[in-house]
């Protein structure tokens, strides 16, 4: 077995970057004794020289041309995250045949096809573990684990951010703005959280996981996104009353509308008949569902396979060390070629794909979660229970407590399968009666796993 | 992108066979398309070709040697199980170069070491996802995903028909017998089920995860076992009571006596002053744990590494599907050159690294839960309490039923954490007093994540 050292250029050192030096150098003898490969850290090319780092093994350099150029830096490890520095980088990168390992999820969702094409064109690959689930190995498991099902969901927590600001809603009884102000002191949550609340994180994961699963090429703008930045405590607090817990997930299901031709050249993908329905919003998850019991800044990825069924992956989303795990794991995956082989020979990158055929929003269905505010006048139940069937809605619980404020009382509606545009009318009729204060709360609802097993 | 077939020969067509032939036929277009490989199910052989099996693309073979021989077999997929006649078959495909997938735990943990050598020396491979966890990727993140973490520990529920026969004894309030009998009926459980509920199974399983897990090989007689077959359902609700729920767990921790000095060629291994605690058994699990969640015949393996922390991987762990599932993503992977490239560089297997430095089991430390009968007089609970005392062991909590039974009381006690050796010595003192009605169930309780969390 041979011993090798492979020459590696870091883009960027910030939280993970310092996570990857630390594994590559504290564990330096651990990664030999496994592999044989030591990995000799060349470059390490950041914005600002100047700013102490820590103790790193080479100095600091902001030429990261002439880093990636080196004829000794064999990987290029890209962790400045966002579309532009970051974008150029890799491009020089992959131009030159020089394998790229990166966490960047907003470049992937928005230009992956194209990167992916240049890779190949370059006969390099692209390694993108740490983009998703954080150290949770769901990419890994989606080229090779999975590979021999047919995909019918994914159904992840997939944002650190919001989970640990719904678990301390949840937990606390906290407000949205004291969970997340929580989540900043603690380092959870950034400065401008806009990005992580608005569920568009979640949603750039979701595009680059589901096109993975499904073999189509997905965007951010095919998926339909719902922050958690207006969710109020108490509708938290109705959710657990009906036994449920609420979570930001990211959702992508094979949905067949009556019976498609097969498309042999395609079998993996949507098929005519089949779209793909892809959103991201709050839900109500029972308590008993294995999300429910996922806490803080823990991600989990819910799979349903055909042949495997009902499958989790669990870890830490976020983090310095759990993302430099992941980041690590693909730099032993490229150095020892495994990655490259694989990356090489699947066809299940957006660059081999079709694009996907995306279900209409309106078309969704879905049980739902209703929160009126009522002037609590006799009858309004008998016109809101009349809206909602007029509209082919059929109501499977009502809560209503007591509450000191005669002016408006809340009445919590749950409903049976619905379907997403006719609840939508049906809301704007019931938001117009004089007897409601608009707007009313609207969450979804999922019954896993029996809502998703065998789709 | 290529397009090649693969021949391969399938030895045994049971339930995983019917499976790995289903997907092989059913999903063709979706490999092809994801892969650019076909499969061609060259021979399948089984003892009683006469046997109907269904559906099948070739006929039935009884003749092992050729069916392996034939050139056009380029991988031998074993599904025979048991020691012997797969062994032999084994051996014979890998000293003609031809790589195997398996799923056969008890002969790779009784020979695994021995087998491996033989494919390295022949410059092929084996490849063995299904042998443990079902359609569960955990051997494949343990090659790849997780390679980067020193791991701290790794506990799981690994056996399918315990966790069916604990889950209805919970659920229904059913004994082991009738639960047995539940779940032999739906064939969650062999008409013989010794090997499954004495725990060697899982014992067998953890050998394999624990080698790869901690670069050290580990055999079956390494693990303490327990099995399920002597538990109550009165310890089940007793277990209730306290928060609890008992589950058939596998554990494999990295131990450390005082301050071992570090060997160099062996990091990621046991070190001078560094043990491998090994053991299955029932376990107490804390309700809020996630083990506690998976039901029925689904597994979850925990694993906590250095960087990465706590990771869980859930799933089906038996049945046909599943496991076909994992037997066909080795194929996959074998084909693509990925398994092998993998199995020559990794020093991981049991044929390249030391035997395992085992913990003694006296030297386990562990919380108890204890069901002590007591004859109802006073004192006896001040002589118990007094033997533990002497042992160095404390109590946590006591808890005492009304009874109808005059004669014979149930009294519940959990302990801090103890050591194993005096807790036997303080149980012989205990069940010796006149006063107590042997014998006093032992079981050991874990706390999940933070027993664990940075070994």
């Amino acid at each position: 077995m041979s011993e090798r050292s492979i020459g590696v250029t870091l883009l960027g050192c910030g939280v993970v970057g310092g996570g990857v030096v630390n594994i590559l150098t504290q564990q330096r003898d651990l990664l030999r004794q496994r592999t044989g490969l030591t990995f000799d850290i060349r470059h390490i090319v950041v914005r600002d020289a100047g700013k102490h780092r820590g103790d790193l093994p080479v100095p600091l350099t902001t030429d990261a041309a002439a880093a990636i150029d080196d004829p000794g830096t064999q990987i290029v490890v890209e962790l400045i995250g966002g579309t532009t520095t970051a974008g150029t980088h890799i491009e020089r990168a992959l131009k030159l045949g020089k394998p790229v390992v990166t966490a960047n999820k907003s470049l992937l969702s928005a230009r992956g096809g194209e990167l992916f094409a240049l890779a190949r064109k370059h006969d390099t690959c692209i390694a993108f573990e740490a983009s998703c689930g954080g150290g949770v190995p769901i990419v890994e498991s989606l080229m090779k684990g999975l590979l021999a099902n047919r995909i019918d969901a994914l159904v992840g927590i997939v944002n650190g951010t919001c989970n640990v600001i719904l678990t301390r809603m949840t937990r606390n009884g906290w407000t949205y703005d004291e969970a997340l102000k929580e989540a900043q002191r603690l380092g959870f949550a950034e400065a401008d959280p806009t990005l992580d609340v608005s569920g568009r994180d979640a949603a750039q994961k979701l595009a680059l996981l589901a096109s993975l699963a499904f073999n189509v090429g997905v965007a951010e703008s095919d998926i339909h996104v719902e922050g958690i930045d207006t969710i109020q405590p108490t509708d938290i607090q109705f959710a657990r009353d009906l036994g449920y817990v609420i979570k930001l997930l990211a959702i992508a299901e094979r949905h067949v509308q009556g019976v498609g031709s097969k498309d042999p050249h395609h079998p993996g993908q949507a098929k005519p008949g089949e779209f793909l329905n892809l959103r991201v919003h709050p839900t109500l998850v029972h308590k008993d569902d294995v999300l429910a019991e996922v806490g803080g800044s823990f991600n989990a990825i819910s799979v349903y396979g055909h042949a495997l069924g009902h499958a989790l992956f669990y870890g830490r989303g976020a983090g310095q060390m759990p993302t430099a795990s992941a980041v690590v794991s693909d730099l032993l995956g490229v150095a020892l070629g495994t990655t490259p082989l694989a990356f090489k020979q699947l066809r299940i990158f957006p660059d081999t794909t079709p694009r996907a055929s995306v279900l209409p929003f309106h078309d969704l269905q879905s049980r739902y979660y209703l929160r009126l505010m009522v002037k609590d006048q006799p009858g309004v139940m008998g016109q809101v229970s009349q809206i909602l069937g007029n509209h082919g809605i059929s109501l499977s619980a009502i809560l209503q407590r007591e509450t000191d404020d005669g002016q408006n009382v809340p009445i919590v509606i749950t409903t049976h399968r619905a379907t997403e545009g006719p609840m939508r009318r049906a809301l704007d009729q019931i938001n117009a009666l004089p007897t409601i204060t608009p707007p009313t709360v609207c969450l979804r609802i999922i019954d896993q796993p029996k809502e998703f097993a065998g789709g």
